[in-house]
């Protein structure tokens, strides 16, 4: 058959991430942190993306502290959440997204703002040291940045790669700029759910 | 806040929609195929995806109509299948993804190969005149080949955009080359969920 030769699922992820180790520039990042890019890289096929993938200092050892604490996963999209493995997780952490909530329609009418950005009113008694992932909506980043202006509890650290060619790369250096809460942005327009999911996966587990 | 400036998400996406078709070099496309093509590029934030994109010359008609007749959408990732909007679906077509079946792993092991392509094979009752939609494993990409090759019914239509470092631009010129169904390829290592539910969702309405 045609496909012979690349039916190991183990031999392929060994061969991709060797390929990605020997292309991609990944000099800034160490350990946990490189762990991370080499997974983001994984999971769009682009080997440059290193140049656009910011962390703070801090981002890669508190997020893998949060989640090995049993820290709950709060998503913005379905998509993001659905890409999350869950049998890297190392406490059985929760992986939620609130978008489908019934309560989400209404909240989007009464403040104004997208379905993506009332979905994250629903995590306010969860935030408080949790992993934040928002890898679909500007919206959401926005809204995220504007709850805790308004007093809201601290994540742990937040994934902040909405992708898009309105207010995504503005959003994500906002996340940066800002500066109160560990992050791990893609400057720029590219980014997404697989490359959020792929972030989480990472800081979930050594595994490769 | 700091978000007022977008927060109405059909503004966001109509200002979107109208940077891509300013930035992007689109000529080879056109009706649907220019659709599909922008909503792909909208999906991963890159304009520069269109040179990569490759449809034959069917592929957009025959998928576009194969939905309004209600063909199920048969999806080889949880996050192509969630990245499918129920209401621009024609028909209340159905979105499968077969990956948690109970038998897979057992089918997986029988077969000698990944998870994803043993998935695939609980699909052959439905495969005549449906959507096939790959948008992760280069594996599943090739064992539709596999299938096709042992007499599998065809589908309408294929959307076969992997992504990754190994198989995967393989995998998408073996697709194209063998030219029995009417295919949409990302040429390369990009592709992944939200390109491939993206040109669902063009195939299947208008609206942007």
């Amino acid at each position: 058959t045609r496909s012979d030769h690349i039916k190991d699922g183990a031999a392929i992820y060994a061969r991709s991430f060797a390929i990605i180790r020997a292309e991609a520039d990944l000099d800034r990042f160490q350990g946990v942190a490189e762990r991370v890019a080499v997974r983001m890289i994984h999971a769009c096929g682009m080997t440059d993306l290193a140049g656009d993938i910011v962390m703070s200092e801090d981002f890669a050892s508190v997020g893998e502290a949060a989640l090995a604490r049993g820290a709950p996963i709060l998503c913005d999209a379905k998509m993001v959440a659905n890409g999350v493995t869950p049998s890297r997780l190392p406490a059985g952490n929760r992986v939620v997204c609130t978008l489908d909530d019934l309560r989400v329609a209404g909240l989007a009418t009464a403040l104004g703002t997208t379905r993506s950005a009332a979905a994250m009113e629903l995590w306010r008694e969860e935030m408080a040291g949790s992993l934040v992932v928002i890898g679909n909506a500007p919206t959401s980043l926005f809204h995220l940045l504007d709850m805790l202006d308004g007093g809201a509890a601290s994540p742990a650290a937040v994934i902040g790669v909405p992708v898009g060619f309105v207010g995504a790369a503005e959003s994500k250096e906002a996340l940066a700029a800002d500066g109160r809460v560990p992050f791990l942005i893609v400057r720029g327009r590219r980014g997404g759910s697989a490359i959020a999911a792929a972030a989480v996966n990472a800081l979930a587990s050594a595994r490769e």
